[in-house]
């Protein structure tokens, strides 16, 4: 399959449509020929996945440490290395997080289980042991020290699909943050980001349709004035190859069976319910100042 | 170069010295002895370095748009897809920006130059529009959006390397949020995560050593009591193949000329100097609530 048929697959639109203005430059440079259709890579990423059931085969222990090893290569904010992984090894543990959170039973059997915490714990030890004030107790670091674990979790997905694997990452994990923080050891300044199931898949899964690019890629001023409109296009394209069934709709008892039941109907239900509000709390416990 | 080799690379040290137990399993299974070697996003990843020095070759238009349409393809949070990206093409525009920061003098001349923002308003429209209510007025919301915005970028840049391209994220676009925010027209409830330089490299740029995976990577529960011994021995390494001259070392007038001059003195160092404490500030104007 083509890179230009895996991006219409992933959008619901070929490529050229989300742009104004589109298609091949001619250009005499030495780069401008780069061969894109046998690179693995793109292919991976545009391929990506998410998987929630494994073959009950083993990862072998030294390609999860290969796949850490490369997961850590990521860029890091200004080199202050602020991620930490908890692998969860031992089955009477993993029963413990699981049994606190019904929505995330169905992670008993994946082979791999971990969970990816933002670190600020350290950078402090530095400054602590040297005897220099730590000047950044501000919101800055809380953030910083979660998009970091993000984009390592994120780079370790890479990794993994890149060898065929296919892994799950559970924002669910933070339902019961307290209580996993706990199961986990997790001191002052170390926070779960999410969770990670890895395995081999013992299907392929479906890839997500993906918001067009006018409505995320914005030319030097940000601008959403046609973005409800084109959210209604997306959200007909979504259905049209995926349409949830009538029982699967969220909240029928609040909001009534809708017709069309595409994306933006689906998240808005999600999100009039509060999910998490207790992580503010949770944060503040773990010592962050968020000033 | 081995795969083994580029880890070795990467950390100063071979992955067998990393984890108390390593080495190839034997097993009869089919997945175990997937080809690594040649796998070219492993190599992609491990071989990433940031580079500020670039050609003046522009990058052609078709190839930005794909790795777009590529970076776009990254999980996303409950599907909710917070992340909206603004490309500075305008050089006035791009100047402005610049102006306010020495810092970051040296990317008037990135062929590329763009913004990672969390964008938190399109769900809200959503709801808006549908007369739903927002329940997720809180923290969470906050964090999810920022680590999808590192998610998505950390994506693009692994695209990037895979085709040649090199990228250096720049987090002091941040120094100067409240004008850099309005230069972006950016609303309520989007925030700037990060800047992005996208090039051709103009010179081979060097790899930042990793701290081990033993102080990284925990097994069951979250355990740092080695950590400041490994530090210690990380900051030999590190400083064995990179030494920076006396004269880079960070506010000698304050700490002295130190003899080893490792990451744990640098990073601590930097961090005894308050780096954007009005972050919080400009998120509560944004009307994040972070409670």
């Amino acid at each position: 399959m083509t890179i230009q048929r895996l991006i219409e697959d992933r959008y619901g639109l070929p490529l050229c449509d989300h742009f104004p203005q589109c298609g091949e430059e001619h250009s005499q440079s030495g780069h401008t020929t780069q061969p894109t259709e046998d690179n693995s890579t793109l292919r991976t990423i545009l391929q990506h996945a998410s998987a929630r059931k494994f073959e009950s085969e083993k990862i072998q222990e030294s390609l999860m440490q290969l796949l850490f090893a490369t997961a850590f290569s990521a860029p890091s904010k200004s080199d202050l290395q602020q991620v930490s992984v908890v692998r969860i090894t031992d089955p009477s543990q993993r029963k413990r997080i699981i049994s606190s959170n019904p929505k995330i039973a169905w992670t008993e059997h994946a082979p791999q289980f971990m969970v990816w915490c933002a670190d600020n714990r350290r950078i402090r030890k530095v400054c602590e042991e040297k005897d220099y004030p730590f000047a950044n107790d501000h919101l800055d670091s809380f953030m910083n020290a979660a998009v970091d674990a993000g984009i390592v979790m994120q780079t370790f997905i890479i990794a993994a699909d890149s060898v065929g694997l296919r892994c799950c990452p559970i924002s669910e994990v933070r339902d019961n943050i307290e209580s996993l923080s706990m199961e986990l050891n997790l001191p002052e300044h170390v926070f779960p980001v999410a969770g990670l199931c890895v395995g081999w898949p013992s299907e392929s899964p479906s890839t997500s349709m993906r918001l067009p690019l006018n409505i995320t890629v914005h030319v030097n001023k940000y601008d959403d004035e046609e973005a409800l409109f084109r959210i209604s296009d997306y959200d007909h394209r979504r259905e049209a190859i995926d349409q949830p069934p009538t029982e699967k709709q969220r909240q029928p008892e609040r909001f009534g069976i809708a017709d069309i039941y595409g994306w933006s109907e689906d998240r808005a239900r999600q999100y009039s319910v509060p999910l998490r509000s207790g992580f503010g709390c949770y944060i503040r416990k773990q010592r962050f100042n968020l000033c």
